[in-house]
């Protein structure tokens, strides 16, 4: 992707407006919080570690915009507004480490002046925003070693460049394939209600010149038994202690399908998606979002007015069913619980050498 | 259903327009044969046993439409309109044995005039849609005996009366059990690309006051892991002499997730269903669709215009898969190769009787 999907631009957050893809490419620039909480809650800015990117971006503007030099005043500014983020939505746990890691910033420097705290919390968000671009592309430098000429991989949800500051997750990984000078197919589902397979996974493939097929997410088992699936890349949006891992609604059906067809089932993403104290899939909140996105398709109707509906925006697919978490520190197998943390240990050590 | 999905009305064939549910209730009146062609290519009526239906209408429209008393030119006139008929739709198995039906009305009275010809084609034709009224009930009646109160049941695109001439499949094992005065709710899968489920079932289900609940088909898993299901009933659109089952592309998903959560999985059709002459299968013809059915939603694209797309409008679904096949000869379990020519032998018996 030439341009980020966010980024820090003078005084305010640039989003793109995902819920115009793919046939418009605008741009949002987000002045108050208020509109930065729309822009989450309504998925023109989505995806794990975006939103991680989104929140730390959310508190630097609140930063930005205080007046005054009183300290206590300025950290409970800065702490209703990250109580305010953490109200847009719920089971991304990005979008929480990053509001965390801000806040850290303000109790380990809490004898410094306004504007040395706000020195430090722009210094913080944009790491938090550099960091997602480096661990991107490392994670898809793992990934790509499992990526294989002349073989078929399928995606669900966007894990694109769109989900993260730039380059993406699951996708990241067929970038960095691509870059390698790998020749694959990659089939994306649509990816019901909201379509971000369709609208915005087609089009990141189709601009990094991936040969790129969509299908309805109900025809993945006939293509998995007729043609031939290689491996299911999926991103994730929180990943607990024992590796289930909670994704965009229908990654728990294909990881089902793919054990019963026998193709390799891979998560990408990074440790700021993992919550250490959920120590299981039962653990993870599930956002539940408006029925009117399953009664249609964008504003028509398509179903009778008055029919109940259930609209689970993920779910949590076991570890069981993983064949191999991919993050920054490597790629992680079963048992998943030791293996997560040792990786989880190493990768933090060699950080801080 | 109060009205019958399709009926034989004074010279034309009278059928709801579906692709105009669940907002508008309208008739299209088919005056000549290209406008019925058309009504099922554009599944305006659809559903095996209404194509069955569709397809004697449309012989004996062509029948009373003739003018002349040459017996031979008669016969070439419906052969003629026969196999133009055959090139509607290739998957349904019922609109080709009823089109062979009729035919055998021409070749077992070769030697009667025009006039007598015509009246025995009207008399079959009617036969054939009634003879789908009464084996709905019984197919309804055997599978009501599997419903029991406070129990959960799901079912994928639509097997009910607008699939059929006025009752249904799948759905006619939900009426039965509703007019026995059992209480249970019922969960659609809204069947993408042409949204089948969440515009034509839920609109059946809940004019017959039937709890229903729309969900999007990527969320069936989910529902069944975390919420419980107690039965899938899915209809068919051919049905190979071994028990694979070809029907709208998703059953073969949920069959599979079926197994996977210990979820019984039944398919309810006719013997006009069943094609003897496939042993598996690998014989059943797959329509392919549009691909402007996948990217997007009636007239809306959303997703990019140059994407491929595989859009297969039936799977099958392997016997093994099966729990049982419902038919108007009793329920019918592994082995199903022999249990199905059994079943068949005995129900032809007694209909002779």
């Amino acid at each position: 992707m030439a341009q980020a999907t966010i980024e820090w631009a003078k005084g305010s957050i640039k989003l793109i407006d995902q819920t115009l893809l793919p046939h418009q490419l605008k741009y949002i620039y987000c002045r108050d919080i208020k509109t930065l909480w729309q822009a989450i809650r309504q998925l023109s800015v989505r995806g794990a570690p975006a939103l991680g990117a989104a929140a730390a971006y959310g508190v630097l503007l609140a930063s930005e915009q205080f007046k005054g030099r009183d300290a206590k005043k300025f950290t409970l500014h800065i702490k209703k507004t990250c109580d305010y983020i953490a109200t847009s939505r719920p089971t991304a746990v990005n979008l929480f480490h990053a509001l965390t890691q801000m806040q850290n910033v303000l109790t380990q420097f809490s004898n410094q002046p306004v504007l040395n705290l706000k020195a430090l919390l722009k210094q913080e968000a944009l790491m938090i925003a550099h960091h997602d671009q480096t661990v991107c592309r490392q994670m898809g430098g793992f990934g790509a070693t499992l990526i294989k000429n002349d073989q078929t991989y399928l995606t669900v949800c966007n894990a694109g460049a769109l989900a993260t500051v730039d380059f993406g997750t699951a996708l990241g990984v067929f970038y960095s394939a691509k870059e390698k000078g790998n020749k694959f197919k990659v089939i994306a589902t649509e990816t019901r209600p909201l379509l971000q397979g369709a609208r915005l996974t087609t089009w990141e493939l189709l601009r990094a010149g991936i040969d790129t097929t969509l299908i309805c997410d109900n025809m993945a088992a006939s293509v998995m038994n007729n043609q031939k699936i290689d491996g299911i890349f999926a991103g994730a949006d929180r990943i607990a202690a024992n590796g289930d891992a909670a994704n965009k609604i229908g990654t728990y059906s294909l990881a089902v399908l793919a054990k019963y067809h026998h193709v390799p089932f891979y998560i990408v993403a990074p440790f700021s998606t993992f919550d250490f104290s959920a120590s299981s899939g039962k653990d993870i909140p599930i956002e539940q979002r408006d029925a009117k996105e399953v009664k249609g398709f964008g504003s028509v109707l398509t179903a009778p007015k008055n029919v109940k509906v259930l609209n689970p925006a993920f779910d949590v697919t076991e570890h069981k069913l993983i064949t191999a978490i991919i993050t920054e520190g490597g790629i992680i197998k079963a048992p998943f619980k030791s293996n997560i943390k040792k990786a989880h240990l190493e990768y933090e050590r060699q950080r801080k050498q």
